[in-house]
């Protein structure tokens, strides 16, 4: 199996890095990333073991342009850069490959599915603590297993070969029948520390350890497992309890928006809020707590981010 | 008719300085600016016309205790500390004292009945642009109007002989005969921009120029006239077209909570959201919005504000 990275970042950084140190055939796209990687390799500072890819061993890249035909792409952008995806992705292809989108939020696959119609389109969602500290540097802090679901992608046997590889790597992973279900439980965690952490400027430890927060955390919680349900999704109201303590139980932790927002960078406020809101709201309900937040995140990203 | 502020800051030290600046006979109690109004007096630079009460010509006091009886007292403290009322009051009440509460919220004079039952309370809102910029000096950028109901303030003769001596200062005053109603209306401005000034850090204008935050604080408007309308209020939906109308004519501005968190004093959260929120849950209407302010409020407080 030959696998595509598009988008070495936390999520590409890691996930592709652990297949590549495993032996597997691993094809990086890197951008600003490139000849600090050409020279020095990409380094993974994981909890589970340091180590390096060599500049000598990896398939480091600048453009798809050049990238052989992949068995699996693995889409690990920002949702924000994702309308580059319909003039990435055409080298990639073969007749039988597999796009799984590793991103957050709801709604990616059926766009990219728009511009590739036809094509064998998953979604994966990854439960994991991971930053990029510095170009080609990514720093894995915390968990990693990755949850990975069909939304047209209808032979079983690929998803479930690359279930088998990441597993070889260390990396634990889940296949789930009910992509959408799995979308909305990420979102369960996403809606809430993605965005406070960006507008109250702080962690999820500093957002847990205020009570009135936490209860704001947990109401966030039940509104996006109500929103879930009306669209589809089987999230029992205990979800919410589990996520609370799953994240009592993270380290310090500021989530990719917040690391984004940091640092100038756009955050993905269309996938992870627009798209929920909307879709709960086509089928009558209202994310009255979750809309609050998209236009206080909208303010905050007109008035300090880039476009 | 005498009377006695308690509190000289930007609301006490405007109508108060103006009432004197006016002839009237006004007794101020000063905490911190105490010796700088001593040394300099009042100043009141105001879009009205600047003036200041002389040291030699302003009643000034560091202590209730010392103050004349009144007939009427204006409280123009930030409700954070009504707790002190109970023990500032006294010196000044005789037997007919009306107490007029010139705060934002909702619950002081219920709050203060329990205190001094049997006493004379009305309350006051005041639709201004009005900041202390120093001790003893006031700036009053716009507009200025006074509203004033009674609570348990039973004798009509009173409030119409304030309206008359604030008329005769250059004060428009109106007086209402349904103070929950107009305490509400205040509170359909106060609520959305008091706090999400704050929370995102920036003047009323930026708020209101950023689609997204304007469409979301015209949603709180109608949340807070529901609200409002529930508790016994008599509002038009109307009222957050004008209230978005006269904010547009506003000059850009930080309302006095964004003022107080920026210098690090506590904030009005209590009277301001809470009970409003309290207040409509025990008619069985959620403030939904606004208690997502509320509790980001309460975050930001207890990390940032000593109590």
């Amino acid at each position: 199996m030959r696998y595509g990275i598009v988008g070495t970042g936390a999520l590409g950084g890691f996930y592709g890095g652990m297949l590549a140190n495993s032996g597997a055939d691993v094809h990086f796209l890197f951008r600003s990333d490139y000849d600090k990687v050409r020279d020095n390799g990409l380094r993974v500072d994981s909890v589970l073991g340091d180590f390096t890819i060599s500049p000598a061993k990896i398939n480091a890249y600048k453009s798809t342009t050049g990238m052989p035909e992949c068995d699996v792409v693995l889409v690990c952008l920002k949702t924000v850069n994702n309308h580059h995806l319909k003039s990435l992705l055409p080298p990639l292809l073969g007749k039988n490959t597999v796009v799984i989108m590793v991103q957050n939020g709801l709604g990616m696959e059926a766009d990219l599915a728009k511009d590739f119609p036809g094509m064998a389109i998953a979604g994966g969602m990854a439960f994991i603590c991971s930053t990029k500290v510095g170009d080609g540097h990514i720093r894995h802090a915390d968990f990693g297993e990755l949850t990975i679901g069909s939304h047209t992608a209808t032979d079983p046997a690929v998803l479930e070969k690359v279930s088998v590889d990441m597993n070889n790597a260390g990396i634990p992973v889940r296949l789930t029948d009910d992509l959408n279900d799995f979308r909305w439980r990420k979102l369960v965690w996403n809606i809430p520390y993605n965005g406070m952490t960006v507008i109250m400027d702080a962690g999820t430890d500093e957002l847990m350890k205020e009570p009135h927060m936490r209860q704001l955390i947990n109401e966030l919680m039940l509104e996006v497992i109500a929103a879930g349900n009306v669209c589809g999704a089987h999230i029992r109201e205990d979800f919410a309890t589990k996520m609370m303590d799953y994240t009592d139980s993270m380290r310090p932790y500021k989530p990719s928006m917040k690391v984004d927002f940091d640092a100038g960078r756009m955050i993905e406020i269309g996938y992870i809020y627009s798209n929920p809101i909307r879709f709960a709201a086509e089928k009558g309900f209202s994310m009255k707590l979750t809309s609050v937040m998209e236009r206080q995140l909208k303010f905050l990203s007109s008035k300090y981010l880039s476009k």
